[in-house]
């Protein structure tokens, strides 16, 4: 039995699994209602093409990072101004590396087909420059205070998703997110500051990071 | 006409545009002979199998790094040992990401697909696993003799990387490259000896950026 409450879910999660196994192209809506155990003609109930199932799984994997993202940037912080910005950029980092290492699917890996560039595909392009928006913003806060380069968000950025890659190789460990997080800190010119940052980073974990989103695709292993 | 003095490197271009244009499962080897204005049976006398293709644009996209990489491994730096150390991961960071950014296709976006898996992919995989390797070598070295953390060298790698999905986001400048590699030595805690650095480092890709290796499908834009 596939993870799920519902038809749709098991759809999802099929098709993640067809298309990071085999290849978007190489899957026929035929071969996901196979993989569910259910008619084709049941499945086009749920979704009408193949790239509607791609948009959805993609959107999911950037749906729940992106409202964490949007709560920390949006929180008021209090205490020291240094670790304060600094919490909020490692958090948002720690929270969606830690998404996309513990996954179900390695999706990310689809994020740069050619395929990929449709319309239908549009809210997840919007959501994750959002995403990616947002980090360049916290860095932006992070380098008005501390001894660090502009671009500090865009690297952090580029940092987490070079996760799916990792993952990709098979070369992703328990701490691959955490010590991304730490990474962009020492970046910034914060390794003294760490403990303090990682304390307080947590603290935005623990408020924030189970807001609800609507994120029928994304679950984790 | 297509860059390339032989058929087969006409080839290589042609499937290489159709690739990353509109993806590897869709492009058949009668659409790369059309495109080359040749016929299928001719494109058959230069390659056996659509994934030989693949295989030998997947090869191109490393093995100039690679030769690169060996080169600056190999050899005995003269000058204050900080520098040196440094200036070897900052000329291979450099280099490789201005391959990266500069060739005429953008194939590393095909890096992960689930087909790039099968045994024909072996000796691209064998490569990009070595140049890992030596980053991961001259990260180490580096970090014995500054204040850098162990991971150096993959967290550079990754970085490298991920210009190929910041040019897939058409994101790329003409300084990414050295924006890169200038990342990685602030990472390495040397931000002040960046200078002393980037001019060792544009001596070692003056003495080896020209060394003679087998890449047909790799050329500049």
């Amino acid at each position: 039995m596939r993870p799920g409450a519902t038809a749709r879910d098991e759809i999802l999660d099929a098709a993640a699994e067809l298309f990071t196994g085999q290849g978007f192209a190489n899957t026929s809506t035929r071969a996901i209602a196979d993989a569910v155990g259910i008619r084709q003609s049941s499945l086009y109930h749920h979704f009408s093409t193949k790239d509607e199932i791609l948009g959805e799984l993609l959107g999911g994997t950037v749906s729940t990072s992106l409202a964490f993202a949007r709560a920390v940037h949006d929180d008021s912080g209090e205490g020291r101004q240094e670790v304060t910005s600094a919490a909020r950029l490692h958090a948002v980092v720690l929270f969606d590396g830690s998404q996309l290492c513990s996954s179900r699917w390695n999706l990310g890996v689809l994020y740069h087909l050619p395929e990929a560039r449709a319309e239908v595909f549009q809210p997840f392009m919007a959501a994750r420059t959002e995403l990616r928006t947002i980090y360049g913003e916290l860095g932006q806060e992070l380098t008005a205070v501390c001894d660090s380069d502009a671009g500090l968000g865009d690297t952090a950025f580029r940092l987490v998703e070079s996760l799916i890659n990792l993952r990709a190789d098979g070369l992703i460990s328990a701490d691959s997110a955490s010590a991304t997080a730490d990474t962009v800190m020492i970046l910034a010119g914060l390794k003294r500051e760490l403990p303090a940052v990682r304390a307080a980073s947590s603290g935005l974990i623990s408020r924030f990071g189970d807001i609800p989103v609507r994120t029928p695709s994304r679950k984790s292993a």
